[in-house]
């Protein structure tokens, strides 16, 4: 990728419930791939429900967009409401970057 | 935390080798705890095997010498031979932080 760009570090602890989150999870990974200046997304979550997924992003605006996204904001609240138990957020602007494959 | 502080991600699909890698992933934990300018590290790895780090450091110069450190780097060294099919590394400097506690 081109630098410099941004990513979106969102670490968070789900709840119990369930209440169709892989559903929507899943409708905004595909959402968020359409956004203008994204560039990538990735995740990961344990057995115990602590996940983090990052995605990337060409500039600040890009982030403030997706931030603001309709479809993305009633998943937010939703998220608050029903999903997570807590969660941090955290935008950074990658300075350095390396890749290694076996 | 105070701002502004850096972060390292670290994506990484495993091998299917196990060769002590749990034992030496806590113990580079351990480590990077006792390090000057730890800030704090958060780790997911899915039930596939992808998985992602997030660690936080006070500087550069203290993630520069996190990398030198020697039982590091020979956690390194393995971890390329051994562990992981594939990793990125990325050095990050985090500008805007939130945190939600439902």
């Amino acid at each position: 990728m081109r630098q410099p760009y941004y990513a979106v570090i969102f670490s968070s602890e789900r709840t119990d419930e369930d209440n169709e989150y892989a559903e929507m999870a899943q409708q905004m990974v595909e959402l968020a791939k359409q956004q203008p200046g994204f560039l990538g997304i990735e995740s990961a979550r344990d057995a115990s429900g602590f996940g983090i997924t990052v995605s990337y992003w060409d500039s600040l605006e890009a982030i403030q967009q997706w931030k603001a996204n309709a479809a993305h904001k009633v998943a937010q609240e939703r998220g608050k409401k029903e999903w997570y138990r807590r969660f941090s957020l955290r935008i950074c602007q990658v300075e350095r970057e390396s890749f290694f494959e076996a």
